[in-house]
């Protein structure tokens, strides 16, 4: 394959920004077009050479791309789709990094001139903007990936699927996992937007505790820390919103949460046990490691596949 | 204040290891009493010289003892401090490390021979047994403490509060609060309980989850992991049961929750800015650092107080 000669990032926030840095290490001679609507933001990504060029949208040279990846919040990405598309070489790759996929996926097959691959980067932390931007943010993660189908030029779709893949492989990922846009969904409202809203809902009932709410943050410890990270992401809320499994899996969860309290109230004995069994699978489950950006190695080594 | 010649620590899992190691470190002269069921436990805590003695509970000297912390779990806890404090010498401290404080303070103080102050160190790991202490792991902590009230000899009380200061003051915690145990559950529910029962409904959806729930794995990336590390914890349960205000506020969490799954389908837009309402509030909480046990100093001062 050859090497991609040009790409646009869309949005130089934490993803789009790791995203130029590592592409930028990584693949030294490829041109990164970084394209922001916060013109700091421009200056910041340009300052720290994360990109060749910094524009706005409107500026924004996409039909000498060869791939464009918009990095932007969910609602935002899916109202610029089509717009951006219609700018775009004819058969390039146009792909996202939006933590739900079937919407994004449908929108991006409602066209044929670029090749729409959903992207997912099973990464991030809680803190935003392009200065929380990591060139190693990607390093070991698993990216999902759901390639278009159905698309006129077979060609054209091998193509852009190995740009994408080239994409991921060269900023670090380990994993690159292809999936069915709805089956991503469904697996994710477990691993991600589930365990969001449930954080979320915890940082609000402390903020309601009212008069106890004082003392509750001088005796969180670790564990409030840890459950409640995640609610310091506002970008997953934006997927959740677009996860059509969202609302039936968060009703269920709330039913265990309110059976389980009844349950403590009626026959604490059998609450106990269903909780030390819930502690035994989950320290039996093969969770990632801390992330440890920064440290960990920042050689993004091309893999043959 | 006399230094405390000989305590006996009831229970050598993780609490009670971890405050054995750090006590031997800090007080090298105090002798220290290892309690417990378990054989193998004892002679591991004699192997890492955590304690000069580990017997059962029917072979303890606790009558020797000038304090006893009890460190089992909640439910034994409860039921063994009457036998306890029943074989102490009179006036001697008791004290336990139970994150729940009403129901044992309640219990304690239904005796008046020994003097029984709460105590709940906001410490803690998914890691269980004495293979997991560690003498750092009160380094820099908060510890509720719920001194006795009304009990006959005010001389004792005082003796057994301030033994119980030095005992979590020398093994390095940062700030003793003296809290009533009635507002001590009522903000551990929100600062630690909530967190634990909501983290334990997550892996049980996880597990529900069925044909989805292997994929949902792969894509687990920290934020599941963060979220969920405390369900690892089964002992927290054990103090929920313990806590009157848990069934009700867990039944608001269940409620906020549903709420938001409703407008996510209903009104998105208005989920969406509650998200990010909530995502700005807990960025702005001041949260305790990431536990950096092993890396922290080992010397745990005696401070004035």
């Amino acid at each position: 394959m050859a090497e991609p000669e040009r790409i646009a990032i869309v949005g130089m926030g934490l993803i789009g920004g790791s995203l130029a840095l590592g592409l930028r290490r990584a693949r030294p001679t490829l041109r990164i077009i970084g394209v922001d609507l916060d013109e700091r933001t421009r200056e910041q990504a340009l300052e720290a050479r994360a990109v060749d060029a910094a524009t706005s949208l409107q500026d924004a040279a996409l039909e000498v791309c060869d791939g464009v990846v918009l990095c932007t919040p969910a609602a935002a990405l899916l109202e610029m789709l089509p717009g951006v598309s219609a700018r775009m070489r004819p058969g390039a790759l146009l792909t996202d990094v939006c933590g739900a996929k079937e919407r994004i996926c449908q929108e991006g097959a409602r066209q044929d001139r670029v090749v729409f691959v959903g992207a997912h980067p099973m990464a991030g932390t809680e803190y935003r903007g392009f200065s929380a931007a990591n060139p190693a943010l990607f390093h070991g993660c698993t990216v999902a990936l759901c390639p278009a189908t159905g698309a006129k030029d077979p060609s054209a779709q091998r193509s852009a699927l190995e740009l994408v893949r080239e994409i991921w492989t060269a900023v670090g990922a380990e994993k690159l996992l292809e999936v069915d846009p709805a089956v991503h969904d469904r697996a994710v409202t477990f691993a991600s937007h589930l365990p969001y809203l449930a954080a979320a809902s915890i940082v609000e009932s402390l903020l309601s505790a009212g008069g106890d709410s004082l003392l509750a943050r001088e005796l969180a410890a670790g564990g409030f820390r840890d459950t409640t990270r995640l609610a310091g992401d506002g970008t997953v809320g934006g997927a959740a919103a677009l996860n059509r499994f969202i609302p039936e899996a968060a009703r269920a969860l709330a039913g265990r949460i309110r059976a389980l309290a009844d349950q403590l109230e009626q026959d604490p004995s059998a609450a106990l046990e269903k909780l030390v069994r819930l502690a035994d699978e989950r320290r039996r489950m093969r969770m990632p490691a801390v992330a440890a950006a920064g440290t960990t190695p920042l050689v993004a080594p091309l893999r043959s596949r």
